[in-house]
C-alpha cells in the first residue's frame, strides 16, 4: 500500500466528489473526507485548488489533485493492490475516456439546469438532450460491457464511475421536472445498470437520496438568490 | 510496431489535429494523412465520429478514436516503442493532466473570439483572461519542467503537445487583435519554451504560419457570414 495520509476535500451532494469516493472505495483506501462548508472555501482549499477553487481535491502525501477524471486516473495509478480502473486494452480505455468526457462536456451540462423554472420550452430542449444523452450511452453501455453487469466488464470501472456518479442527481432531476429519463423501454440495459451500480459495496452510501438533494438544489436557489439581491461587499 | 493501418482524419490549422500528428511523430508512427474538406464532412468522418462529427479522429487498425487527448493518450500506450509522452510519475501525470484540461476548458475558449471584432470591451477582457492564463502557464512550466527544456523534462511529452498545439493560433491571434500575449517579461520559460518546441524535429512544418491562419481565418469567417444569410435548405 503505497504511503502517505489520504485525505478527500468534498461536499456529500457533489457527483464529482462521488467519484472519487468510488474510487477510493474500489482500491480500499482509508482517508479522511474532510466536509467543506456550502457557500465558503475553507483555507485548506483555496491552497490546494488555487487555479478553480473547487472541489474535490485529493490531498495524498500533502500533495493536491485536483478535477474528478484526473483524481480517478491517478488513484488507479498509485493504489495498483485493487481492481484495475480503467481498461487495460488500449482500444478500450480510449473508448472509455471518449464517452467519460461526453458526459463531462454534453451530457451533464445539457441538464444541469432542469428544474430550475427556466421555462417550457427550455425544460423541454434539456429533456431531449437528456433522453439522446442517455439512448448514446445505452449503444455505449451494449459495446463496452460485452454482455458483462457494467461497462468495465465484471466489476465496477472508469465509465461506471464516470456516469453512475450522476444518478442522484438524475434521479432528482426526474422528480424536479417530473419527467422520466432513464427509461425501462428505450434504455433498459441502463436502466438494470443503474441498480446493480447504486446496489455495488464501493458505491452503497454514496449516491445521495432524491429527495435529500432536491432540499439541497432548493436551498442553493435560495442562496443563490439571496446573493444576488445583496449588495456587493467591497 | 503494432499492426494495423494508422490514418489521421483531419484538417491542417486546427490545433487539436496537430496534436495526434506531434505524437504519431514522436513516435516515428508512418501515417495516412485524409486531409478534410472545409465545410463538408466526409462519409468517413461522419462514419467514426458519429456522435461529435469532428476532427480528429485517429483510425488504427480500422477502429475510430476521438477526441485530441483520447488520442495522444492512445498513441502513447499502443507505440511503446518510442519516447512516453505521459510521465511515468502519478502525480506528474496527474499535473500534466489538470493543465491540459485547464488549456482546453478554460485558456483556449476564452481567447478564442479574439480578433473576431467582438467590441473593445469584450477584446479587453479577452486579453487580460488569456495572459493571465500564460502566467498560471509559465508557473506550470517553472513546476513541472524541473529546470529542463519541456514540461516533460528533456522530451517533447503530453502537456507540450497540449499547449504547444495551440503556438500557431496564439500567433495569430496575436496579431489579429495587435497584442503580445506571450510576454518576453511576464512570461519568460514559456516564450523560450515556445522556440524550442516549434523547432523540434517532432513538431517542424506542423505548426502553420501566422498569415496562412490569418487567411484560413477570414476564409472562415466569410463562411459563416455567407451562410447565416442564405435561406435554409429545407
Amino acid at each position: 500500500m503505497p504511503e502517505g495520509e489520504v485525505k478527500l476535500l468534498g461536499l456529500w451532494p457533489s457527483p464529482f466528489v462521488i467519484r472519487a469516493r468510488i474510487a477510493l472505495n474500489l482500491k480500499s483506501v482509508d482517508y479522511e473526507f474532510v466536509e467543506e462548508k456550502f457557500g465558503t472555501k475553507s483555507e485548506l482549499l483555496l491552497r490546494s485548488n488555487p487555479v478553480h477553487k473547487k472541489i474535490p481535491v485529493l490531498i495524498h502525501d500533502n500533495q493536491p489533485i485536483c478535477e474528478s477524471l484526473v483524481i480517478v486516473q491517478y488513484i488507479d495509478q498509485v493504489w495498483t493492490s485493487g481492481p484495475s480502473i480503467l481498461p487495460s486494452d488500449p482500444y478500450d480505455r480510449a473508448i472509455a475516456r471518449f464517452w467519460a468526457a461526453y458526459i463531462d462536456d454534453k451530457w451533464w451540462p445539457s441538464m444541469v439546469g432542469l428544474g430550475k423554472g427556466l421555462g417550457q420550452d427550455a425544460e423541454a430542449t434539456m429533456i431531449d438532450e437528456a433522453r439522446r444523452g442517455l439512448e448514446l450511452l445505452e449503444e455505449a453501455f451494449i459495446k463496452c460491457s460485452k454482455g458483462k453487469a457494467f461497462f468495465g466488464g465484471e466489476r465496477i470501472g472508469y465509465l461506471d464511475i464516470a456516469l453512475g456518479a450522476f444518478l442522484g442527481w438524475l434521479g432528482a432531476k426526474e422528480k424536479m421536472a417530473d419527467v422520466k429519463l432513464l427509461d425501462e423501454e428505450k434504455t433498459p440495459h441502463l436502466a438494470q445498470w443503474a441498480q446493480r451500480f447504486k446496489s455495488d459495496p464501493a458505491v452503497k452510501g454514496l449516491i445521495p437520496e432524491t429527495d435529500r438533494l432536491i432540499e439541497f438544489a432548493k436551498m442553493v436557489q435560495a442562496w443563490l438568490k439571496a446573493k444576488a439581491a445583496a449588495p456587493p461587499t467591497q
